[in-house]
């Protein structure tokens, strides 16, 4: 298409939207705008649900009555998963509720006004500043609006955030004081980040002592292929080697792997946070629901278990991150209007389209019945400076609904590349 | 007692001793520290964990898949159940986690960090107070020595709280941003506030704008009796009458419902904090955890259904709360030692020594192997000024055990009388 002279771009155009009228009587209702699970997915945990019935099943190994009062920091099982999860010993997690992002708030919210391990609080700090590789997960980017926290977006690469970038920053401006990782099956890019970045992390030498990696590893479990997983390096063992372990705070949750919204969550961090964090939690709860931490511990039994339940999710998420990639490469590829990364795992596609191509596809989607995460979201004030990048999110819709989705997505994206060069020629 | 001769005081005092030895002998491990449920009280809501099992349980009325992300602020469901709880319309319902305590903290922490509607960030407006009716709850206070909140006690009467004191406080001093109230058997006397109290405090002007009542209503269905049960007034009718329903915040969960901490809570405000806090917790969640509130809308059915429920409870309790009252009245009250409350409902008695007596009386529980909640612990900052209220909370221990540790405490309230009125005979 990029070669198209004035005149067969006006005619290709004019084919398209003649297509895409076609796809608007259709009365679509199609919503791709979350990483939602599918109700198939859903069905997979029903028994979860009927794990905990009978009075003594309610017992953890250590004889505590999760019916009743207590545990701060969670059921040692719950531990156990999780430590094993996110490489870590089980002294290192404190099991939360219901979402990793409620922890990720309450995490940001306690150093604002209490500070993290060997800092004062951010509140008194002045202008607070993170790092916000991008694109990269919307809500990352709403925690620190709400914060108000400033947001200096980095780069990300195929190997994960652009580490040259992020060391000059961090190790320049004392009031840069986070950083936000996806660094597994990253969200959107699907990236997950390389040994040498890894390492890299793990040598920055902060001009804030109190600076932190949030390191969110939300796809930890999530491969499309167990065989194909690809493996991310502990942080943790890395941080250690150089007694810099207090630099890190990890997030995990089984929201996508038992029930969203009804799953249990875990925080990771160094024996220094987890202590400071269970007293300054002492105010907040008495602690998290032990029942549902049972359901699971139950239900999925260990890490392993919820690996091979992993697996079946990965049956039904395949084919439709097939669809999506399959409908890329033969509708946008050969036109050299697209470029993605084609991910092993995590919940999305993120599709980079020309420079200013993305607002528009999204809005001519959104005329037709289909919601896509709107544009722009996937960066820092929702502001993407190129107007490209699209977060598609395969996974809630069943598989034909999917395809016709991402038909009218390939439509779409074609019709606003296609005015965007006609445009250019016109101005010309 | 009083009356005693020193030669009669060190004569009783050797008896009590000698009985003293002899309980110590039985090797006691009782826990009478907190106002946690019985194991037949658990064992109640046990039919709570089997009323989701198959798919289609899973929906709420509104068709929502529960198992799935959404909602943030709860199902229509639960919001009607604590809406009718605590007399307030749904739209006026927030529903939350495991805990009402969560809850607290939260709005605690926004107020802090965000403001409450109508105002500047707490944390940006000098130093914040609190007033707090003592005795109290001790979390309460744990909340705000946690967030810096300067805590000002206020006497409780058996009508509430001192409202000419509440009054004066609130009415001069811009800097008081909130108090603490459980306005239905309080927590630890077990006072109900009068209508003429819960009218005071809607008539209050207070100087800061954004000052708040708490209403932690933690026991509004928590009769021992339902015939006899308390009525509380509707505070938040009365506010809506002046237009100052802004004015509260309420709190409510099934804690001592169903399960203690795999409840669920609610938060109950105007429309106008309502709003705000909606936006706030944006931020934080996606939403809690619905296939809880599920649970608790299936088995409970409605609000008449939890009052049938606690009915149960009660019958559980009633012979706890007499054989405190029985062991207060047989032990205590003829040497006239001891002042209480006898409570129609909620979860302890607060128990009135001579001053000077509470801290011994503990300390000689504690090694005789009966935990109670710590002396002082009711007071703000942990400081009783007259040494003298303990909170004995009946509900855990079996009643046969729970007959031995009472025994044992009156007991220990009659050596901790008789030693001081020795030493002030000795002092004169």
């Amino acid at each position: 298409m990029l070669n198209f002279s004035e005149e067969e771009l006006k005619q290709e155009l004019e084919t398209l939207n003649k297509e895409y009228e076609q796809y608007k009587k259709m009365d679509l209702h199609l919503d791709m705008s979350r990483g939602k699970p599918g109700k198939e997915q859903l069905d997979l945990s029903q028994g979860l649900l009927s794990v905990l019935e009978k009075n003594e099943d309610c017992f953890s190994q250590n004889h505590t009555d999760c019916r009743n009062y207590g545990l701060l920091d969670g059921l040692p099982e719950a531990k156990q998963i999780f430590a094993e999860i996110l490489e870590l010993s089980p002294e290192e997690i404190i099991i939360g509720g219901n979402s990793s992002l409620n922890i990720m708030y309450d995490t940001i919210s306690r150093a604002m006004l209490f500070g993290v391990y060997g800092g004062e609080p951010w509140a008194k700090s002045g202008k607070i500043k993170f790092l916000c590789p991008a694109p990269g997960y919307d809500r990352h980017f709403t925690l620190c609006e709400t914060f108000g926290i400033e947001m200096i977006p980095v780069a990300m690469t195929n190997a994960g955030p652009d580490m040259e970038a992020v060391k000059k920053a961090v190790e320049s401006d004392e009031q840069i004081k986070g950083i936000w990782c996806v660094p597994k099956y990253s969200n959107p890019d699907g990236i997950t980040y390389t040994d040498e970045t890894v390492r890299a992390f793990a040598a920055l030498n902060p001009k804030a002592k109190d600076f932190r990696i949030f390191w969110d590893n939300a796809y930890a479990v999530h491969f499309l292929d167990e065989k194909n997983d690809e493996k991310l390096l502990s942080l943790m063992q890395e941080l250690k080697k150089t007694g810099k372990e207090d630099m890190v705070f990890m997030f995990s949750s089984t929201s996508k792997i038992s029930f969203p919204g009804s799953g249990i969550s875990a925080l990771g961090a160094s024996k220094n946070n987890i202590e400071l964090i269970k007293k300054q939690m002492f105010a907040q709860t008495i602690g998290c629901d032990k029942m549902n931490q049972l359901r699971h511990i139950r239900y999925y039994k260990n890490a392993d278990g919820i690996r091979a339940h992993m697996s079946k999710h990965a049956e039904l998420l395949k084919p439709r991150f097939q669809a999506v990639i399959d409908a890329l490469k033969t509708e946008l590829e050969p036109l050299h209007i697209a470029t993605w990364h084609e991910p092993k795992g995590g919940y999305f596609v993120s599709c980079n389209l020309p420079d200013g191509c993305a607002k528009r596809t999204v809005s001519l989607l959104k005329d037709a019945g289909v919601i896509m995460t709107a544009a722009g979201a996937t960066f820092p004030y929702g502001n993407d400076p190129h107007d490209s990048n699209i977060r598609i999110a395969p996974s809630f819709p069943p598989v034909e609904e999917l395809k016709t989705a991402m038909a009218l997505f390939c439509l779409c994206a074609k019709i606003a590349a296609a005015e965007k060069l006609l445009k250019e020629k016109t101005n010309k």
